[in-house]
């Protein structure tokens, strides 16, 4: 098997199992129970928060943990009326698509032909009545990384002009940062947001856990009432075992995240160069912008889906744009924004490395990616001419 | 270490955690993925929820999978709007509570002595207008087993009287499993709810995974926007080691539901024969409506607080009420409902059995706490003389 699709999903680290374990059937006690084993599980659930936080520059207090980061993204857009003005980008998660268009207030920002959103664009549409602006760290199709601290300094400045106008009008930034935790740099302070969700799942920890960020000028409503844990915002007896393997996974991702980038990002040039001479293929994003991970390609008149059956039959995994929207068979509409052609999106490929990827395997899957891609432009240029 | 907490959390059991082992980091793909591998994965994870559904006699896909029983309480609750009138009992989990107390129109029913909802007060209280019912079917302070399919012949007939009268008013009847399931027979069609709320963490799975039972009659309004899990009412990548892990815990208890509540009976006696002459001591609700495990006690006079230290130092673990509620320090709604004095709530105890007992240690543990209440009981008589 060779996977490249770690953008889908990721297997959970041995480290992040091993911090697990204990959690499972032995330290197994309710944190909100009085006596000292539990007291015990309560601390060590607080600092493995402390950990996650620490890793986006933040603290545990700033953490509301949850099942993942569609909950996150959900739980940061009930920040403001279903009617409130908002803003995302062309290119987010179908979580960020479907809360804006669940809403009656909600703008679609363009981006460029690499999926970088148009900041003219963003500074036109951002008027004094937007209280909420969603915009991902990076494409989880393309892998393109969007220019945060810009868009933060634009936010800000509209803040201050209202705050000088004595306007009232509250105005959020939200990142989904789903895809790139874990591979690049990641501090709040510096990206200038007031929320940023995150998702154990992409880095190494388990499914089913994440976690919304939400700087102190934020006031959220609770949106899952009960036994008043998390300050309050989100109900329900914490995953203990789980947020412990979250830390573990994001901590060991912040240790070697610099190698890792270099490693993946040799890999990279390694499998576009062995596809690079495929007939009609290009290649989408700008790798200078983009995740280190990612070689998101089109090969315009070819069938990805057959592709990927054809893919599959020779042990290798990959993914037509992200899979949540691929297995419902709606075209990309991040492939759509970025102005690809029908036949580009429908001949559309995403190649995410990651860490069961070497250079061996990463050879091995150029090789036969390229020959199987070949092949089929043979057969279909062969039915085409009978 | 003594263990009398099951009702507040339970350790992961073997079977459960050999189940989840080969989904953390072999069988990771996400099941949205369109490679077999994946569709491999997704077959499982729907197996999983036919087997969650079958233990309490639905389908997989009436289950939308939740992180926990509160999650699934809020989306229930989601199911009318804020002004509807709504009915619980006043002996429900925080989370139902808080559901009801944030909106305008709930009542609560009351219970007897025993913490058994009032048959009588619930029929006077369902009028015309009410929309939704919320009870749990047992008591997570008392163990007290509500006459759920009683409520439900009230309720059906509530309803034949609307349509008989062409009122189109609707009618849903929640009902809380959390503490229960594992631990008695559980059909949704005998006991003729609409909703129901089951949780692993309470039955040896593991925590932050849950369900809710929606029969066919219910429509429900997605919560949680994004890529469509769930049949489109609560997106996310789906959690699936915890729900395997869930399928393979609520399996194996159910195979040996019958051997082991008789006993869980037998240490119940055999914990409630050892405490029996302690002075002015009272044990709370009918064992013969109370779930197997379950000896919540009450010695006025006593600092329950105190004594949960004392019988930590000696390994023994217990607790006030429930957990959610105990950590806040208020007074337990459920005691003050059954009639409790403030001396008698501040003495109660919630004792409840499960694996991690055996004769043995219950009679270890009936020794200590007899004679630890004994003991305190007379340093209390002696100061008070001083």
């Amino acid at each position: 098997m060779i996977y490249l699709d770690h953008a889908a999903a990721t297997p959970m680290s041995e480290k992040a199992q091993r911090a697990m374990q204990p959690y499972l059937a032995m330290q197994f006690f309710n944190p909100s129970a009085a006596y000292l084993p539990a007291v015990e599980v309560r601390r060590q659930y607080e600092a493995a928060k402390d950990a996650i936080a620490h890793v986006i520059g933040a603290k545990g207090a700033d953490l509301v943990m949850t099942s993942g980061a569609t909950e996150s993204i959900n739980l940061a857009f009930s920040l403001v009326a279903d009617d409130a003005a908002i803003l995302v980008s062309a290119v987010e998660h179908p979580a960020v698509m479907e809360n804006a268009r669940h809403r009656s207030n909600s703008q679609v920002v363009g981006v460029d032909q690499n999926g970088r959103i148009d900041l003219g664009d963003f500074a036109q549409r951002l008027s004094p009545q937007t209280q909420f602006v969603s915009v991902c760290l990076a494409s989880s199709e393309l892998g393109t990384i969007q220019p945060i601290s810009e868009l933060s300094r634009l936010i800000t400045a509209e803040r201050q002009r209202r705050a000088l106008a004595g306007e009232q009008t509250p105005l959020y930034f939200h990142c989904d940062a789903s895809q790139g935790l874990g591979l690049m740099e990641l501090k709040v302070a510096r990206l200038g947001v007031d929320l940023l969700t995150i998702n154990a799942a992409k880095v190494y920890g388990p499914k089913g856990v994440g976690a919304l960020y939400i700087s102190h000028r934020v006031r959220l409503q609770p949106q899952q009432l009960g036994g008043g844990q998390e300050m309050g915002l989100r109900s329900g007896t914490e995953n203990v075992a789980g947020v412990i393997a979250f830390a573990a996974a994001v901590q060991e991702a912040a240790r070697h995240l610099h190698a890792e980038q270099k490693r993946l990002r040799t890999l990279r040039v390694q499998l576009q160069q062995s596809l690079a001479d495929i007939p009609n293929i290009r290649f989408l994003g700008n790798t200078k912008t983009q995740l280190p991970n990612f070689l998101t390609l089109s090969v315009a008149g070819l069938d990805a889906e057959r592709l990927i059956f054809r893919l599959e039959d020779q042990g290798i995994y990959v993914s037509t744009g992200a899979a949540c929207a691929a297995s419902k068979g709606r075209k990309s509409p991040t492939l759509q924004a970025i102005g690809l052609s029908e036949a580009e999106i429908a001949g559309s490929l995403r190649l995410t490395l990651g860490r069961l990827n070497d250079a061996e395997n990463v050879a091995a899957a150029g090789k036969l990616i390229r020959e199987t891609i070949i092949a089929e432009q043979e057969r279909l240029a062969q039915s085409s001419a009978r």
